[in-house]
C-alpha cells in the first residue's frame, strides 16, 4: 500500500488517552490523530471545562496524575479551598490549582471568538505534544443523564453523584445540530486505520458517532475500523461502563460491546483473558486480537499500541 | 448628641484598608461601614477582579499578605504558573490561587444576576467580617490613564507597567453614569462622620466623587468630613499618589490634598511630621489634627483609629 499511515484514535477520558500515549511513542506526529469526546464539557465557575480533552493532553504531555489518570501530578488545590468558605456547594468539581490555570486559558481564548479546535492546538503544542488532538466538533454537544428522578448533566452524575444514580436512558443534547470539526472529518478522510479506544462506548465513543457527519464519516470509511474493548473479564477497568451494561440488559462482555458497535467495526482487540470469546466475535462477522490490554506502565501502553498496529498492519 | 454614631470611610486600596481595620477594632458592626472604589475592577481571563474591594476585605478578616498588604498571605500561584506556559502575556496580573477563589465565586455570583453590593456582602461575610464592606457602585466605573502614549486601562498603567508612564490625565469613562449603590447612599445618609481614607486622592477617591449621587450626598452632608492625609514628609506611603502630583504640578504634601479636596471637607488628619504645615491648612477655613498616620503594626491602626475618632468626637 502507498497509502501513508495515519491512525485516528476516538477516545473519551483516562482509558483512552492511555492507548493515545501508547500510539503517540509509535506514531510520528502526522501518523496520528486522537478525536475527543466533548460531550463531557460544561461550564462550571464561568469556565469551560473539558475534562476529556484535558486528560489526553495531560496524559501525552506526560503530566498526568499517576493516581487518577486525570488531572495535573502533584496539583493542589488551594483555589477549591478558598471558594469552599463562600459556598460549599460549588466544590464539588475537583479543580486543582494548576488544572485551573489551564481552564482560565481555554475560557478566556473561547471568550476571543478562537474555535475549540484552535484552542485545543495551542494548549497541547504549549504542553510540548506534537501529535494532534482534536476536539469531536466547536459546537456544544451536551450527555444528559435520564434517571428515575429526571435528567442530570453528565458531570453531576458522573462526579457530584459519583456515577450511582439508575440510568434509564442517555442523550446527547445538540449533537444532531452540530458539526463535526473540520479538522476530524479531514483526518478520517485520510486515515489508514480508525480505531476506537477501550473508552465508555456509552458515554464516550456513542457522544462522537452521535455527530451525524462524524458517523457518516465512519459508516462510509474505505479502511479498517477496529474497537478495544474496554470490559475485560466481565468488568469495566474504570467507571460505570459495566454497571450501564448491566442495567441495559446488555451482556457484560466484549461481546455486548461488538453488538454495540454492530456495522462500524471490522474487528476487536479484547483482553486475554476473554481470548475464549474470540469464535463468539469472529462469528459477528469480526476479526479479532486477544492482547494484553490492561495499561498500566508506559511500556504496557506502548507494547499494546505496536501489538494493535502489527495486528491491523502485518 | 442623641444621633446613631455611624463613621462612613470612603477607600481605595492598601492604605484605606489598614485604617478601615483600625476603625473596625473600634467600633461596632452597625457603627462603621466602608464605601470602596471599583474603579480599578477590571475583566481578566474572564474573571471580575475588584482589587480594592479585595485587599479592605482581606484586610478586615486579617488574612491579608502583610509583605504586599493586598492579596492572601501565604498565597501561592501555581494556576499563574500554569498559565505562564500557555501564554507569558497574559500572567502580568498576579492572581494567587486563593484569590482565584475568590475572584471565581464573585464572578460566578455576578454572573447569576447578583450585584457586586450583595455579591460583596457574601463574600466578606463568608470571611467573618461583622462591618459592612460596599462598593461605591453596582455599575462598572473604570478609571483611564491618559499618557503621551495614548489611553491605559488603570491596572495596565498601574500593575503591568508599574505606574511608571507620565500621566497627562485621568478619567472614570461610565462615573457619569453610573448610579451609586443604594446601600452606600444610605450609609452616607445616616453618617456621623464622613473620613475620606489615606488613599490616592487622584486614583482612590475621586472615582467615588466622580459618581454624581455619591458626590452630592457628601456636598450635602449635615455632618463632619475628614480626610486622612496619605502623603507624610512629601512623599506617598505608597504607590503614584506623590509622582501625579508632581505631574499635575501640585505641591506634595498635605496642602495639595487639602486643595484638592477644596470645598468637600471639613479637616485634614495629617501626620506629625507635617505638623508645621497645620496653620497654613487651618487659614484654608479646615480644622487639622496632627497625628501618628504612618501604620505598621495592628496597634498602630487602631491607636489612629481612636486618635481620629476622639478628635472628631471629644
Amino acid at each position: 500500500m502507498s497509502q501513508q499511515r495515519h491512525v485516528v484514535l476516538l477516545v473519551g477520558g483516562v482509558g483512552g488517552a492511555k492507548l493515545a500515549l501508547g500510539l503517540s511513542h509509535s506514531l510520528q506526529a502526522d501518523e496520528l490523530t486522537i478525536i475527543v469526546n466533548t460531550a463531557d464539557d460544561f461550564e462550571h465557575l464561568g469556565l469551560h471545562i473539558s475534562p476529556d480533552l484535558d486528560t489526553v493532553m495531560y496524559t501525552l504531555a506526560e503530566i498526568a496524575n499517576p493516581q487518577t489518570g486525570w488531572g495535573v501530578i502533584n496539583d493542589s488545590y488551594r483555589a477549591l479551598d478558598m471558594l469552599r468558605r463562600y459556598d460549599e456547594t460549588r466544590a464539588w468539581f475537583r479543580l486543582g490549582d494548576l488544572d485551573l490555570g489551564t481552564n482560565l486559558m481555554r475560557t478566556a481564548m473561547l471568550g476571543k471568538g478562537l474555535s475549540l479546535t484552535d484552542v485545543t492546538r495551542h494548549l497541547s503544542r504549549s504542553l510540548g505534544i506534537a501529535h494532534n488532538i482534536l476536539p469531536m466538533s466547536n459546537d456544544p454537544v451536551r450527555t444528559i443523564i435520564e434517571t428515575p428522578d429526571g435528567d442530570l448533566p453528565f458531570q453531576v452524575y458522573f462526579v457530584r453523584e459519583r456515577w450511582q444514580p439508575i440510568v434509564t436512558g442517555i442523550r446527547f443534547d445538540g449533537a444532531a445540530q452540530a458539526s463535526a470539526s473540520a479538522a476530524a472529518l479531514s483526518a478520517l478522510a485520510s486515515a489508514s486505520l480508525i480505531v476506537f479506544g477501550p473508552s465508555n462506548p456509552f458515554l464516550s465513543i456513542d457522544p462522537i458517532l452521535a455527530i451525524p457527519a462524524m458517523r457518516s464519516a465512519i459508516a462510509e470509511r474505505k479502511v479498517p475500523c477496529m474497537a478495544v474493548s474496554p470490559i475485560v473479564g466481565g468488568r469495566a477497568l474504570k467507571g460505570p461502563a459495566a454497571k450501564l451494561m448491566q442495567e441495559r440488559g446488555i451482556d457484560v462482555s466484549p461481546l455486548g460491546v461488538a453488538a454495540h458497535y454492530d456495522q462500524l467495526i471490522d474487528g476487536m482487540i479484547i483482553d486475554r483473558t476473554d481470548a475464549h470469546l474470540s469464535a463468539k466475535i469472529e462469528a459477528m462477522g469480526l476479526r479479532t486480537a486477544a492482547l494484553p490490554t490492561v495499561m498500566r506502565s508506559i511500556s504496557d501502553k506502548i507494547k499494546l499500541a505496536e501489538q494493535i498496529l502489527d495486528w491491523v498492519e502485518p
